[in-house]
């Protein structure tokens, strides 16, 4: 069975997408990854309204990519600020992938605004792909795909 | 300087999801990927109309992702298939990390409609985060993050 007959219902890149492929979200994600937490930092700083904010980390809290934490500036009320959870975390390889190609084909000539760098040796830090056992950095002419355990015919 | 006092005008991850942050395009890339060079196969596979798989398709040549390659079969007229530029392949680890993801926390009991492998030895392909010298795979709390060399204060 080739791809193309494979139905797309359960695909995972596909479900995937339907958690954070939407650029808002992606962009409070990379966000978070860098340390922002609040509400009015992430929209000061994303430069988005509200109400499209206020969806964007509903949609992540919901999905337990982002937990919320409460915390109180002396003085004011208790507010709620947002914090990637584990299965959040696990979602840094995607942003590293897209900052990787960013970073070569449309960053300013100068580099990029953010390095991001291996805390013992300095190093930029970087996706690769490889296989299970360790082979790579791979080539996609090195790799080769079949259908999967859950594989279904396209209706 | 702080990453939220960071311009994000020039932010290398916000210009490639400039480019391939919507849902349907990335959905055409893991096709394209995948094999998948016609209209009709895009449309048919991926389930989108006309209308929107034009509209991508339109915006990825223009990106230089995809490149437009004439085809005819006997006795129909002359059209046009798409094929990943090389490009559009280094694309690849981003759709390999959603996958990825999906295949973790997404996917059906038995597993995902497809397998991505090593040619070489048969073993599953995976994303990895490393350091330019090799150091890894990585953990987020193993990288640290400053400003790059294009960083610009926020307005």
């Amino acid at each position: 069975m080739e791809w193309v007959e494979v139905s797309t219902e359960n695909c995972t890149v596909q479900r995937t997408l339907d958690v954070v492929g939407e650029k808002w979200s992606l962009l409070v994600l990379r966000d978070a990854m860098n340390g922002v937490r609040r509400f009015d930092d992430f929209r000061r700083h994303i430069g988005l309204s509200d109400a499209v904010l206020s969806d964007r980390l509903r949609k992540l809290v919901g999905a337990g990519v982002l937990d919320t934490v409460p915390y109180q500036e002396s003085g004011r009320r208790t507010r709620r600020e947002y914090r990637l959870t584990d299965k959040g975390w696990d979602l840094w390889p995607v942003i590293l992938a897209l900052k990787d190609w960013g970073d070569r084909y449309t960053s300013d000539p100068e580099g990029s605004p953010l390095d991001v760098y291996h805390a013992d040796c300095g190093e930029r830090v970087q996706t690769v792909v490889t296989c299970a056992v360790g082979h790579g950095p791979l080539r996609a002419k090195e790799a080769r795909t079949r259908p999967g355990p859950s594989a279904q015919p396209l209706k």
